[in-house]
């Protein structure tokens, strides 16, 4: 077999410890490096991007050590390059560093992304890599390489942005109602409702993934702030005019693709619905989310102990513990209630990640430039609302004008521009006066 | 003014000798590179390529000095990167390097491709660079950073192809008018006759430039391999059925795009079309282009003094003298062809630049894989045709299954795949005895 | 108020008894027809078409009964015109005699046809008409001129056809699930499955309907003639390879806007589907349907007495009473399978409507030249299926070549192509020979 | 030969005279209008305008002539039908009588139509009827049949509005350059000008001849209200920025399709483009014509008897006499301008056709409910205009909300809307003394 001929010239006897089939896709790829690559150009791609797919997961691992291990720049012929710029920092000094400092996959992967479907076959393969990457640590190399090309490719200035609504072709339906992240589609009715006249829905889509989107956004349109997720999620709930509401209310944010993973869409994606929105309806005077609290009830546990010091400790620990009932939230009282959401100020407001809220979602919104204005008792009363969150939602709001600002202060201050109101509640928590400080990882 | 309270920060006294308009972009630059760019986006990326654009001569060239100068890699940090790499070639450390190693301009012309109409900015901010690079030769770097990204933006696999034909609409097909650069097109009458039903004319797209061919291809269908180009352009030809064609003859392909230059397109595009022709015209046999030899004339001056030496010389030079006649052409004789014929021959196999061929369109086709098939006498015997090729055309082709091979031969090998009469053509002229070998650079 | 007033001119104390909503949409149309409705065109239009949607049932009849008589043509001036041309048949008097014996209404439709959306309104208007007609003969003349409007707008050359697949937009899909007739569509994951790779659904539409289908039909691609519904349609079938098909089945055509009936789009429809399948595989050998016989139970109801009659009538009478057990279907054996089978035979061929078959969906497509191939037992074993057809399917069979001869044959000769075998099943079946002829209507 | 034998059956010896390819085309005209047109369909309508279009001009007029002889009503079942409706005015007896005054021409041309291209085919045929009628009276009344249908079928319902710009498919720009009656366009170049951002085109498509403009109106956007029209015709003029425009003048309307003469599109065209430009650009104030008047050169001829008589006679036929001499313009004087002037609002108010304007486009736009509001005296310049018009062109307004009171009045009382100065000039004029009343025909 020519492939594998040709393979045991490439790595003698070291190919003898490689299955067959990743053997193959390996001379596949080198045949793509070399000559034949450029002449052939996407024949030969698209081959070796079906070999790669048909590879079972053992050969899948073999050939992601390969690639890791073998199609990395040379150390001795980077140093030596790097001494030269050190000594004579000509364009030509650093160009010749770059080219070595590249490792070949890169190149490799450009010549793959020829074949049709090229983009997303890669970012099928970074999907996978990257499940693997925490076992195999040496991957990251290729990780990096893969990231940095869909990072160049996925470029804000090639997304466009397409409003989703029920003209939308089934096919992109059906991958909201598979990937939504945040409040699950429980099927084609629920959804239908999602794209009604007083709801809006936002995708960004890459040229190369015609039909797959990266991202989407849901919007409620409405009079006042919402401040209960259930009624906007409501499939029955009665469609209002939008042209009477003053609030856009973004309930749901959802990346779609885990081979895209790191590459950021969501802070270009509300901004551009925010204008886009602005300009359909002039009159809208608010846009804010209505989020769920992701890490709020696990960073509960984990304070605990804290909670139990002081004055009051046992009482409030008792109260707490009303949570583990599973019919707590509609036996919740005054006093629980105040408890928790003067801990959920303290929470967002204190507990760090770094320098960095601890909280997921916090950290998106308020690095976008957004500011915290409401903690909403009971605003997410489902099942993961009250797993997660213990039934509280928060809403970031989006002023335009500030939204710089707040991102720089956030950036380079660690500022968290939040309502008074969450500053006093926070301040006001049992936490607030232990004398420990920020809490988090 | 804000931006050059900043820029005197940035830049102290050095910024005193800079235009103010040039401070101020590269103070754009610096805050598009900063938290600010993060947050704002798109906004800012515009604003700094309006400014950009809007440099005169004098600031354009001082800006991309700073460009060159300022936004590179320290060769200091590199080196001590590249050494720790040396000794521990981990991810991580390679990781450091390359991310050191690229010139932060990589960053800031990515950040501004996010702009509405970025690509196009980026492109025409190449065009600019690459005229002045001659007079600053330090621009290199620069260059180096635009054609990586543009080639990494510009991948074949984000290209499409479409057919051009009177459907299309006029401001794609004033373009053309405009690039064309082979064969002039004369006007509308001129444009249309190439795209009747016995025409073709393909182009690549790229999503960001919807309205910008970047190269295209015209085409002939025929029942022959075309000899002569001039009665393929006449407006006025008929027009026959393409159905009975058996060839194909790209008799043009131009690439639009001089900010992409370096990026290859031709040699997809032959390919594609070939494909896409013999799918919709199953009975053609022939792909074949009709092709000038723009450095023949040039070439020709060149050897007068070999071509002087040896038997009948001076006779030689006598015939060869006649061209300086403005109404040669015409008068020419069969002596004359004959010589003529034969230094052409010789010229497309024996004259070269290192050890490819010296002649551009030689270097092209073959490149690609095509062969070397036949010389036209008085192929084109427009005012160009015989100021540039002395009126010779020649035909390459393209058989589709030798493609690959010849590539790899003429890439490895530096063999012209070449028909036996062009061989026997450069054995008998008068050149080839003279014991010199090849000619050219 | 103008319009009220305005009407009392027309109608004067005729008026009175009138719905003043129904008189104000008169005096609408009485306008739009007037000079006013020639200069404001579509405005009007629509608001004569707004104020018609809003009428309460009883103004509706009232508007319909006024159409009928005011509307209508002149007898005494039509007389006086037809005089006129049967003593001199002259372009001119025939023209004033057409104009003259043309209703009024008829402008009227093609005025409100002006507006946006008008030919929607208008089929909606008709579908209304034609529910009342029944009670009320008069209208009869609105429905032909509704009818003889919509016929010219809807023809066949302004019709496209499109296929139909899971790219579609959600909008149009949703209204194939509301719309199927045949074999009613479960919802999403059903629907979903009759769009897969080895099933075609092509709809026609009109360009005024861009969202509307006006018919659809369903292809299953099989390597058999299917004699069984069920597995066509289960959801979860496995789905195979097209190209390996050899027959397409027709097994479900819906006629969806109730306001066209009269206007015969099917027989278009089949053909040009079976074109188009045949170009995309050419290796397909069979075009048949997968039909019901929806009047077969009702049939043998009416034909009860003359089954009873004869020797073995109290036997037959006996095995036919076993299809009041609701579970007759399993319990069914090859006695009451012989016997149901000659006697759907007889009902095809001999059960008459005039000179027509009786069954709607065997006159349907033998009128248009299919042939009558092949009876299915248990063909369709739904609800539906066993209580309209006593489970019986029938497969009629399009051959291309022999459309237009069967279709001539059917129509003057009142002939049914039909395979040897039902031919005999029905000379064999009871009533045959009881020599009362043909049954039916 | 099937056809001329099928023929001889319907013609006997009638056929005799008839040229064989006409027979041939009308026994295909029988055979689609019975059976195998019913069950083909397409095929044979493609297959009868293939062989209709194939016809010499001889056969030809024969094709009509029987047309216009066979395919009537017959004389005697109309009254018979009329005398039944008479007697008992049922819908029955309508719709019967209905059916016999409906030329079967009619259900032909309905049946050709479904041949793909059918109604671009029957436009055609028209356009070749229409050039004959002159000689041919009896083809009037296949006119009037086929001129029903075709208002039937580009009902304004079905028409759609689309603006033409520099991109717009070559295909249909080329079509405006050939069809362009009022200011004819040289060639590309001035095209593109009447195509920039200053200027607008628009045009009506039919779906069924998506590339076929029915009529196009160009509009040129700026400060003030155009006298002259050589400024906006000029290929080079600057182009204005459109946002600072106050006035839309509509300079060129153009009708299209000659087979679709008497369907008026212009006055729909007119209105939708006042709508659309109102809505991008709200600062508009005026919506003006620059029109020429065709008539009055030919006009002031009938006029110089008139003119001769009473005081002063003489002196203004010398002034008049002047126009013989080529250069007039150039030399032509205040007394000149002011005879011109008032001879030309004289016309425009009082010489008549019946009780409607004499000038075509007077009579166009006043009938669309437009005003008459100013001479401008050298409003063009070029060779037709001072021919036809002696360089006076006209404005008329269009004032969205009078419009249609002016219609209104103008068909009912004949009113045409005019400023005051103008009906001054009128009155002043030499032949307003002269007791004659209107002019005209």
């Amino acid at each position: 077999m020519h492939a594998s001929t040709f393979l045991h010239r490439l790595f003698g006897d070291r190919g003898e410890g490689m299955h067959r089939e990743c053997r193959d896709v390996i001379a596949l790829c080198r045949n793509l490096l070399g000559e034949r690559g450029e002449a052939s150009g996407a024949a030969l791609a698209r081959e070796t991007l079906a070999a790669f797919s048909a590879l079972g997961p053992a050969s899948r691992d073999q050939f992601f050590d390969i690639l890791a291990a073998e199609f990395s720049p040379s150390p001795e012929a980077v140093g030596a390059a790097a001494d030269a710029y050190r000594i004579d920092p000509t364009p030509a000094n650093l160009s010749r560093l770059q080219v070595l400092v590249e490792p070949v996959r890169q190149e490799l992967f450009r010549r793959l992304n020829m074949a049709p479907g090229g983009t997303a076959a890669l970012e099928a393969m970074r999907r996978l890599l990257l499940r693997g990457v925490p076992d195999h640590p040496a991957w990251q190399a290729v990780d990096a390489d893969l990231l940095h090309l869909l990072r160049s490719w996925f470029n804000r200035g090639f997304l466009r942005m397409e409003r989703i609504d029920w003209r939308t072709s089934a096919l992109v339906l059906e991958k909201l109602i598979a990937y939504e992240a945040v409040h699950a589609i429980q099927g084609w009715p629920d959804l239908r409702r999602r794209l009604q006249a007083d709801r809006r829905c936002f995708a960004f889509f890459h040229p190369s993934l015609p039909d797959e989107p990266l991202i989407f956004i849901e919007v409620a349109l409405t009079r006042r702030v919402s401040a209960v997720v259930q009624p906007l999620l409501a499939p029955d709930a009665p469609v209002s005019d939008p042209r009477d509401a003053r609030c856009a209310i973004f309930y749901s944010i959802t990346n779609c693709q885990d081979g895209l993973r790191g590459i950021s869409f969501g802070n270009f994606l509300i901004k551009q619905v925010a204008e886009e929105l602005k300009q359909e309806f002039p009159r809208l005077r608010a846009f804010a989310t209505l989020s769920p609290i992701p890490g709020f009830r696990a960073w509960l546990d984990s304070v605990r102990g804290r909670l139990a010091a002081g004055m009051a400790g046992e009482a409030r620990l008792a109260l707490l513990s009303r949570l583990d009932a599973p019919d707590w939230p509609t036996a919740g009282d005054e006093s629980l209630r105040h408890l928790l959401t003067g801990l959920c100020a303290y929470y967002l407001l204190h507990a760090k990640q770094g320098r960095d809220p601890l909280d997921t979602v916090a950290r998106f919104h308020l690095g976008n430039g957004a500011s915290l204005e409401r903690l909403n008792w009971m605003g997410d009363s489902s099942a993961q609302g009250i797993k997660r969150s213990a039934g509280m939602m928060v809403n970031y709001v989006y002023r335009l004008d500030h939204v710089e600002r707040n991102h720089e202060r956030f950036v380079n201050e660690h500022v968290v521009v939040t309502a008074r109101r969450i500053q006093k509640l926070a301040r006001e928590c049992p936490l607030a006066g232990d004398g420990r400080g920020p809490t988090g990882r």
